[in-house]
């Protein structure tokens, strides 16, 4: 195909003009005569077929079983097996250098995990212990059924926040430790129940409508309120409010200033700085990733021995206390599964349900693009929801993919989900034998590390790209900072989302109507206001409407499409022009109809007659299409209202006005 | 222009195969060479300029202005004043003969506005002469405030019944008879209140959400419930429930056996087979409008006459008893606007308000368009609003314009709104010097009349389109029915609304990908599936994406382009053609993107290329040109990764694998 043509790229240019040298002066020239193809129907199908495709699309969009296709019975068993349990994917080809990589990140990660699972657990207002359980029995499971490689799993600091601040509104966790227990428990059942649920019936789309700028909102706001809240510890303030927005905690921080104790703040301060270095460190150089690893329990030992040896003197300093060896109790018996506060923990599973499963599945899906593997959303979220179903049995709360856990893991080489199992068996270990060490940790020391987690949360550079990219995703990630600093973790979240979907539907309740006119020499028709290139078709109105009609903008479009046709009116009146003769839809972009924008169709197409014009539609899509034609709206386009592109439209308008002017 | 083309329509016929006849063998020839344009940005504008942009579309898409430019001032005054009041638009036109015509309009709406306003009170649960005093004060003030010639205001079935019904499930009008009077006063209000400042904040669109299918659905459910209610007078039942779902009320009827009155149920039945027989004949035949217009008030007469002949003897039958005679009394006082049941009033004034504007403003533009006149909606509201607001003052309760009564006016020749002032007159004779003739009124004709009334809103003809045309617009339909029916109004409304913007939701969560082909001899592209003429381009693959690109389905797309992707290489595999190597997004149908949107394109090219394939985008529309240059997303497109049409991209591209191979 011999090409003509030798162009110089302008497109992000600070002017709307077009640069376009062509080595011949075809611009001048007429565009070549086109031929007229008629619009065609989709090819029929029953309401049947159609439920089953559309169904199919909803439910099965990555065609999950397309490899089984084609393969013998054996094979497909194999196929099969792999399918539920991904371990066995990789199993065979597991060697002992892929091992070696697995020990030294899951031993990392370990070191993390532990000081973060006692915090994160106190961050529920849960006892201590639970992190570690929670850090033992949720990753042996991840690793045999999750599809991720990377993933570091256990408790995170967003759903440990948002558990402990929805159940402690309702019930006391000092006053009624057990029923508060019970709660945390049964909240991880269903959390795990529903992440499952969501998996199996393929629902997983559901976690997209937390779009990222809702999330980025949401978890700058989050560790406000965490970072915040450990105060608490770092004051060493005693009487501290169960509530969890901003100004209950403020006010508690203040109103408590006879229990502020200077040592617990001084100590605090000062591995804060510490862990904040090392933070420091490791983001600006990766490969240091194992100074930020070891900070935590370098800070716990340290902190630890340092009250140890003050013990008789550090009266302002709380301590853990003592923590109960040997491996996770069964928790089944204290599901809550009937009574008062069976809603509370519903909706508190479903709602840290939903934020771990988001966590979850963004930090695979992130280090799974970065290794050039797929991460399976439904099957990581079955994953997930076993997980947490099998903890809430053995006394876990709820857990998921930590993001900071997992890069470090990612950092330090982990291979496969071995690195889970290594660190399930580094806290095992701990559980059996290392538990009285814990004794003297301070509380302060929780609370420095907490903070170092959260604050990597916020992320202002994104919420800026948020603001300079689109207004409304910025308002949107505004909506939720705010409302879950000052009004509640769930409202917050209710609003960002809604927000969200607000936006969708405005694009749709007032959609664009842009004038088209033809790119000299083609015939192709864009926007006029783009391209300098195009230029007004006399005698025609060409406009694309940029979105389906529906009830929600039926009565809009057919209002501004009356007063683009005024509008052109007067102007022609003005200049002295030739005079409309018809209105070209450009349908391209109307991807869907229903009958209300049918309607409007019929409606503006009677008042455009009313005005002597002639009403066309180009380039309509398939389902459209079969729309006016069920409702036999098609017939009155019959003669010369229908096109396939708005060029022929244009050529064989013009040519039948020539014929019979 | 010369054309060389010869069609042969056949765009509804049964099969999906293209007719294409042309005078030349030009479809074998290549396509003319084509020039390759550059892809413009958008002209700037600054943030300030689209905000304000945006909402002169969000708030006034008709321009409202437009009339004022280019005026004098005093002839902008004049404008002004014919802005604020219609009336002043025809009164300088207003001669005897369009009077002639309004008075016997007028009057002939006032014959059926009296008993109808009556049985509307009835419904809603409110003394009688309320109906009256509601079809006097707000039609005066419409005909001078609204824009609708044809409109017939008074109290109507809808919004009676869902006031009626939702002040009497927490206020017994029967005990409570004064508080309940000023609740629907107190409601009136707001409902005016609402609906004039929809209309002065230009948030019309609020009602758009009650699309045509969940009308249809709502008032077939309305109507079954009303005709059901009216067994209580037809059957003579002194004891009924105060609730509007089907079970208690049929529940209902069945209990009070013993209080079935056989008198009033033979009554009941003569007189509705009467009105739905004059009815019938006035469908059959328009001209005969008068019929089923004149009938309701002869039942009463006759009804009236027979009751005060029998009155001795007919004791299963209840009467009206007394009315007051007399003008509208002031119930400014009778506002209820602090106290327990405040929130009660507003929702039910909202929702009253919703449903009525939705009946006048659908109603008036149906005459519109008829007569060729345009209503605006904002203004209409207004006036409905500032009626309503008028009327809570002086004793009426919600009213609007009614269809039936509406349709009687313009079929009886109604001018102007002088119509409305004609049967405001007759309503005060009626107030001032007839009341005592309604003494004997039988309660049961009231039943019959209403019955009469909604029936015809019961419209199974709409459904079954709706079902042929559009199933999701027919769940929406049947949805509001059955909440209707069995839950309560506003529920059924809610859920209704639900499925309609979960309709809108799944289309952009789930939006359709196509593969496109050229059409032989063209430079254009169109979808393989539909149109047998359009052929795959070797090594390209084309995907025309059909929905914007929010964060709601970027997950999605970017599964299922990836899967387009896959199965493309896999048929290439199968069938040994020449492999893939380019990826072309045709974006015409992407109307708008978000940052998540821009992350998935990203996230798209990078696991093309890893497959060793360019992606290309081709004509994207303007606003998603500048989002990808404030996300610095275009620089990555730009060496031949942008192309204003699919032709051209498909064009250049292979040229340039002609030059390096």
């Amino acid at each position: 195909m011999g090409l003509n043509s030798n162009r110089v790229e302008n497109f992000s240019g600070n002017e709307a003009t077009i640069i376009r040298v062509s080595t011949t002066d075809s611009t001048l020239l007429p565009p070549p005569p086109l031929e007229v193809h008629s619009v065609c129907l989709p090819p029929k199908t029953t309401t049947f077929q159609k439920l089953k495709h559309r169904l199919s699309e909803i439910f099965f969009p990555d065609d999950p079983l397309h490899r089984f296709k084609n393969q013998t019975l054996l094979r497909k068993l194999v196929l099969a097996l792999q399918f539920l349990f991904p371990i066995f994917q990789w199993a065979p080809e597991y060697d002992l250098r892929l091992f070696k990589s697995d020990v030294i990140s899951g031993v990392t990660i370990a070191s993390l995990a532990i000081p973060q699972g006692i915090s994160y657990a106190k961050l529920a207002n849960l006892p201590p212990i639970v992190g570690l359980y929670s850090s033992f029995v949720p990753p042996l499971i991840y690793s045999i059924l999750g599809s991720s490689k990377h993933l570091a799993v256990g408790p995170v600091s967003i759903a440990s926040l948002v558990m402990g601040s929805m159940l402690s509104e309702t019930v006391s966790y000092s006053q009624e430790p057990i029923l508060y227990l019970k709660l945390a428990f049964t909240a991880t059942f269903f959390a795990g129940l529903f992440q499952a649920s969501l998996g199996l019936l393929r629902l997983g789309f559901v976690i997209d409508f937390l779009s990222k700028a809702t999330l980025v909102g949401f978890m700058a706001g989050a560790a406000v309120i965490v970072s915040l809240q450990q105060l608490k510890g770092l004051l060493g303030i005693v009487h501290f409010t169960t509530k969890m927005q901003f100004v209950p905690v403020m006010s508690s921080v203040f109103k408590q200033k006879d229990e502020w104790s200077w040592q617990s703040f001084v100590m605090g301060v000062i591995f804060l700085i510490f862990l904040l270095t090392t933070r420091h460190i490791s983001i600006r150089r990766p490969k240091l990733f194992w100074i930020s690893a070891a900070a935590p329990l370098t800070s716990v030992v340290l902190s630890t021995t340092l009250v140890f040896l003050l013990r008789s003197k550090a009266h302002g300093i709380t301590i853990i206390g003592r923590l109960p060896e040997g491996l996770n109790p069964p928790s089944s018996n204290m599901l809550y599964l009937s009574g008062p506060y069976l809603a509370l923990a519903v909706k508190t599973g479903i709602i840290t349900g939903i934020l771990s499963l988001t966590e979850g599945i963004a930090v695979g899906r992130t280090f799974a693009t970065m290794k050039n593997y797929q991460v399976d959303g439904n099957k990581e979220m079955m994953a997930i929801g076993l997980m947490n179903m099998a903890g809430s049995c053995s006394s876990c709360f709820v857990t998921t993919g930590s993001f900071s856990r997992s890069a470090v893991n990612y950092n330090a080489g982990a291979q496969t989900a071995i690195s889970n199992i290594v660190m399930a068996t580094a806290v095992l270990v701990t559980l059996l034998f290392l538990m009285p060490l814990f004794h003297y940790t301070p509380n302060v020391i929780l609370g420095a590390i907490i903070i170092t987690a959260v604050i990597g949360l916020i992320d202002y550079q994104a919420a800026l790209r948020l603001w300079k990219v689109d207004k409304l995703d910025f308002l949107a990630c505004i909506c939720s900072f705010v409302g879950v600093l000052f009004i509640s973790v769930p409202l917050g979240l209710a609003i960002a989302v809604g927000v969200s979907v607000f936006k969708i539907l405005l694009h749709v309740t007032r959609p664009n109507t842009t004038v088209l006119g033809n790119i000299q020499g083609t015939h192709t028709y864009q926007s006029l206001s783009r391209y300098r290139v195009a230029s007004k078709v006399p005698s025609f109105l060409i406009l694309a409407v940029e979105s389906p009609i529906y009830f929600a903008n039926s009565t809009y479009l057919q209002e501004r499409i009356l007063r683009w046709v005024r509008e052109e009116e007067e102007w022609i009146k003005e200049n002295n022009q030739s005079a409309l003769k018809c209105l070209i839809l450009d349908m391209t972009a109307v991807t869907s109809i229903d009958t209300s924008g049918i309607d409007a169709l019929v409606e503006i197409r009677k008042m455009v007659e009313k005005r002597s014009l002639k009403l066309v539609l180009a380039s309509p899509v398939g389902n459209v299409m079969e729309k006016l034609d069920k409702s036999q709206t098609l017939d009155s386009f019959r003669s010369n209202g229908l096109y396939m592109t708005v060029g022929e439209a244009v050529a064989d308008i013009s040519s039948l006005w020539k014929c019979q002017p």
